[in-house]
């Protein structure tokens, strides 16, 4: 093709890209805001947003509020037009949802994984995925796959996820020659900070940084409204980070990882050991004794956030972000918990870097995972890739 | 202005950025070949040019070689065509600098420091400006400066510079008024990140760590080719993030800092203390000790590179980029020190992320923070904001 239309063809995308993505980020929005918000012509919006209701993405919803002259007519995304799947492929469970436009769940299929690894792993994934592909919602236009483990996005390849046994999986190839869709496969920490981002209340913060506390710990970290995967797709790997010289054996091979410390399985290990109680075998049980009062557990957990803080500290001295989002298993430790880590990160950076900096806690749980792979679908770079017209 | 000549015009101003940018990244370039970096049309890039050659900031060189066809023209950037200065307000000296548009520097001023801070130091800066205005250097397309500290860089303010007793000082306000010049102002390790990516052969990483080891020790963040400030202008902070609970009182205030024990005021002191030699009074005598092989000056050294190394070790295994660059006071310190801290770094984080990262050392000395200050008033984005044609 030559130069002149590619880039002419760029344009009218690219256009069409941020008039879609202005109405994803508003409930409702009118045409005369699209051309403010866009800084393109009305007759320009006009005309994309024909293109768009006639492909059933956006549709009229009535009329705004009128300043003088007449009300506006505003618009809307369709939020059932298309559906996504996402899938979070947790420690103990898989699950996958069809979501729709909205990041809403309408179906969601789940599978306890008890020790299966490798090729068992995968078979799991595909019996999701055969059952939700099944039902009545279409078209779906893609799938997401959210993962711990290392993973190069841009690739669709594990590559390196131990629980699972993964290495070098070409898992996106696989599911994509299986379900003839597009597919996106991430870290899981990953995933949950970009569907924090979006469908947390989060949108109004460009950077945000997103701790994601499971079995292990890992984070994401979006730099002006993207995700920052590093160099080689690892940013965010904070749960290896060293926090205790000479500390706990790490399942990476080190030792005094803040995973040994902080994450859930640190926890139930720390009691299971100090209160010499091999009984207590799930995180579950730690909860029932913490909120008992025990002292022992209150120990434990209120350690596990010290070290978190003190990262959390190193974190934020270092890339001065104002907000954090903590999520997942250890969040249920509440108030006192997330009390300990705000401390501790206080005392590990400069005051006016962490005083400026709010510690929250997630707001979808282990949804943030389903909805932000699904969502880097519909996202990447805010280009909405897989609502493209066919031409 | 109505938004149809706005984006006409936001276009237009783009396509002509993006060609200079496209020429001052290469030292010779045909228009054809600009054509195909920047997808624009040949027709737009020669109407661009013919525009840039009338300002003189571009010109034809030469021929280039031919495939085929009859030989190109190369274009070139006219180095001398423009001037700007760059200031370094270091510890013990201020450094001014009148700089072309190639990264040469042409003149420097140079005035020591002893102590003079508040309005007496920016008398000193004055001083070094008003030296260098007078000189033949013209025209003059603004000034940046680079300082310790924390700096509003968009504002232009120095919200916190304790050497020199700063607190929202609004120097570029100050500085634009006497000079009439655009202003730029930065912290002066974020400077030497910049002045280190543009002339310091990085330009193939577009992610990029240098940390600036000083009196102080600060880091600048470079991501996808720009800049990493942080949402206060803080990021890169790494001097102030806990390295040693209950460590050395640190000039901030709190307690163990990576500055009061890597730094290279931590290790003049260090080994004033330890060998109770307090005859030892400037860097210069350490180095002579560290490289005659005294063993104490050799063990201080050493253990200043291994707590510098863990610190970078958490920020790869946070960012996951691939180069570091070290610059400053403490790279006199050669190989043994730079392998203290390559050692201390691969064991702070997962082996499969730092591994892929290459530390080196800074090739541009105290220059890297001139040049990034006067770089920084080129290309803050990219955008050759002081380069624009007045209409």
């Amino acid at each position: 093709m030559p130069p002149i239309k590619a880039t002419h063809q760029l344009t009218k995308q690219h256009n069409r890209d941020l008039v879609l993505k202005t109405i994803f980020e508003n409930d409702t929005i009118s045409r005369a805001e699209i051309a403010r918000v866009t800084q393109l012509t009305r007759t320009t919006v006009s005309d994309i947003v024909a293109g768009l209701i006639l492909e059933n993405l956006v549709k009229e919803v009535g009329l705004g509020s009128s300043i003088g002259g007449k009300p506006s007519i505003l618009l809307s995304l369709v939020a059932d037009s298309r559906y996504l799947i996402g899938v979070n492929l947790a420690q103990n469970k898989f699950i996958g949802s069809m979501v729709n436009l909205r990041g809403e769940i309408k179906q969601s299929v789940e599978l306890p994984v008890q020790g299966e690894d490798g090729e068992k792993a995968i078979q799991l994934v595909y019996q999701i995925l055969d059952q939700l592909v099944k039902k009545e919602w279409k078209p779906i236009v893609g799938i997401g796959v959210g993962t711990p483990g290392l993973i190069n996005t841009r690739e669709g390849i594990i590559v390196s996820a131990v629980n699972l046994d993964w290495k070098d999986l070409p898992l996106a190839l696989l599911l994509q020659e299986r379900y003839r869709l597009p597919v996106s496969v991430m870290n899981d920490s990953q995933a949950t900070a970009i569907g924090e981002f979006v469908y947390g209340d989060h949108q109004s913060d460009s950077n945000l940084v997103v701790v994601n506390l499971m079995h292990g710990i890992g984070a994401g970290i979006l730099i002006n409204g993207r995700l920052f995967q590093g160099d080689g797709g690892g940013a965010g790997e904070i749960g290896h980070v060293l926090v205790q010289e000479n500390g706990l054996l790490c399942r990476c091979g080190r030792h005094g990882c803040l995973e040994t410390v902080a994450s859930s399985r640190a926890v139930l290990q720390d009691l299971q050991n100090v209160s010499n109680s091999p009984e207590i075998s799930t995180l579950d049980e730690v909860e029932a004794k913490f909120y008992d009062g025990d002292p022992l557990a209150n120990e434990i957990v209120l350690k596990a956030g010290h070290y978190l803080g003190t990262s959390i500290g190193s974190l934020i001295g270092t890339l001065n972000i104002k907000k954090v989002v903590l999520t997942g298993d250890m969040t249920r430790f509440g108030p006192s918990w997330l009390n300990a880590v705000g401390q501790s990160m206080s005392q590990a950076a400069l005051g006016r870097m962490v005083q400026q900096t709010q510690l929250e806690l997630g707001k979808l749980d282990y949804r943030a995972c389903i909805l932000g792979s699904s969502a880097h679908l519909l996202l990447d770079g805010y280009s909405l890739l897989f609502l493209q017209p066919e031409n």
